[in-house]
């Protein structure tokens, strides 16, 4: 059997996190995906995470567990609701009240911690700077950053047996983009989760059906029709278009 | 009642981190002590920091969990033993198997979750460059690095609302000046616990004594000595010296 070097890779069950994943993959890294229970109200996108890291063939992943809610701040993990739209006019230009304070930091930061041990020079995240450019930790500025701290922070790093790279093969890419990338690679995104509030299906654990009207579905359902593709999610009603 | 700028102060309720608090509360901070349950062993520690946050009066402090041990690669949260040693020259000149990977990053990413959301534009960590030269997270190096990373990570700071400042303030002191200080500030040393492996006291819960043999508790003895202190912990059989 070959020696593919590892890579860690971040895995939220979302479109943009699978199609990393995906890419990761078809860059003939060995994968292992790091998911996160964070306090998130859409949980449900840990079991898409599960899916898709199986599908994939992920030869290792952790869900690591953490409580935000105890620091607040962000629509995803307390009382503020989930905002509405109708159109993705509405999707704010400023920072919307999902973000969550420093969360790819953290994230990046567990990622760093398994990469030292495994050990692996490269972590994949899927971040995009098009869709929300007033996201802070999506910017490549702060990649970069995080980055050179890496470097600086590992005990691999100061000996010179590792120089770590983060990937962000989604950065420069639309939506539409991405999709037509992923469906490429062969990702089913009828696994995956975008949506920030989904409804739970009775009696069957980890399904939901998307709202249809958060930010996060508005920029998928958007993608899908700009890439001539019908979205094979479960929309609530009949809201997914295309 | 004045206005107080908020700052978060790391505390794991060891000797360096509470002499921090206490140096940030002479500098006129309300502090915001954060310490983090991560699988360590000497979770005893935990104790330890609720004592030293509520009697350096804290006006706030929480307690984050998460389990470093799904990653392995340390004595502290691993099946390797803590090091046993006879007398200081025996630490380890190079990286000690004690070192947590990423430990400092992961710590530090919380604090900055916390520091957006409070707002506070001010981390204290009590890291320190000359007991362990080889800790790569406790280099200025890094923390300059982690501190210009932070800056581009945040909400406020791309909005130009904060600048975060990340103050190490016990960096380039000994142990014996880092222990005059605290007691200078009213540090109770008697509250904070440093060793890796301490055993616990029954019919005590948080009580521990300290094993006086590991890289901690010699590096803590000697800097007792040192300062012409009595270090007021119990030790196994004798070991505490001064």
């Amino acid at each position: 059997m070959e020696n593919k070097p590892k890579a860690v890779v971040l895995l939220s069950g979302g479109l943009d996190s699978s199609t990393t994943l995906a890419i990761a993959r078809q860059q003939e890294f060995e994968t292992h995906a790091l998911t996160f229970r964070y306090g998130q109200k859409h949980e449900i996108e840990i079991e898409s995470a599960r899916r898709v890291a199986a599908r994939l063939g992920a030869a290792q992943h952790i869900i690591a567990e953490f409580d935000l809610r105890q620091f607040g701040g962000s629509a995803l993990t307390g009382d503020i609701p989930v905002p509405k739209l109708r159109n993705p006019e509405e999707i704010s230009r400023g920072i919307p009240v999902t973000y969550v304070p420093a969360r790819n930091t953290i994230f990046l930061s567990f990622a760093l911690a398994w990469a030292e041990v495994l050990p692996a020079n490269d972590i994949f995240i899927g971040v995009n700077a098009i869709d929300y450019s007033g996201y802070p930790d999506c910017r490549p500025e702060y990649i970069e950053a995080y980055q050179k701290m890496a470097n600086l922070a590992t005990k691999a790093g100061v000996e010179g047996r590792q120089r770590l790279l983060i990937h962000t093969p989604l950065i420069r890419m639309t939506k539409a983009d991405i999709i037509r990338t992923g469906i490429g690679l062969g990702v089913d995104y009828s696994l995956t989760n975008s949506c920030y509030d989904p409804t739970p299906v009775e009696d069957s654990p980890g399904e939901g059906i998307a709202c249809g009207e958060c930010d996060a579905c508005l920029l998928r359902l958007m993608g899908f029709a700009e890439a001539g593709v019908k979205d094979p999610l479960r929309y609530r009603e009949g809201r997914g278009r295309g």
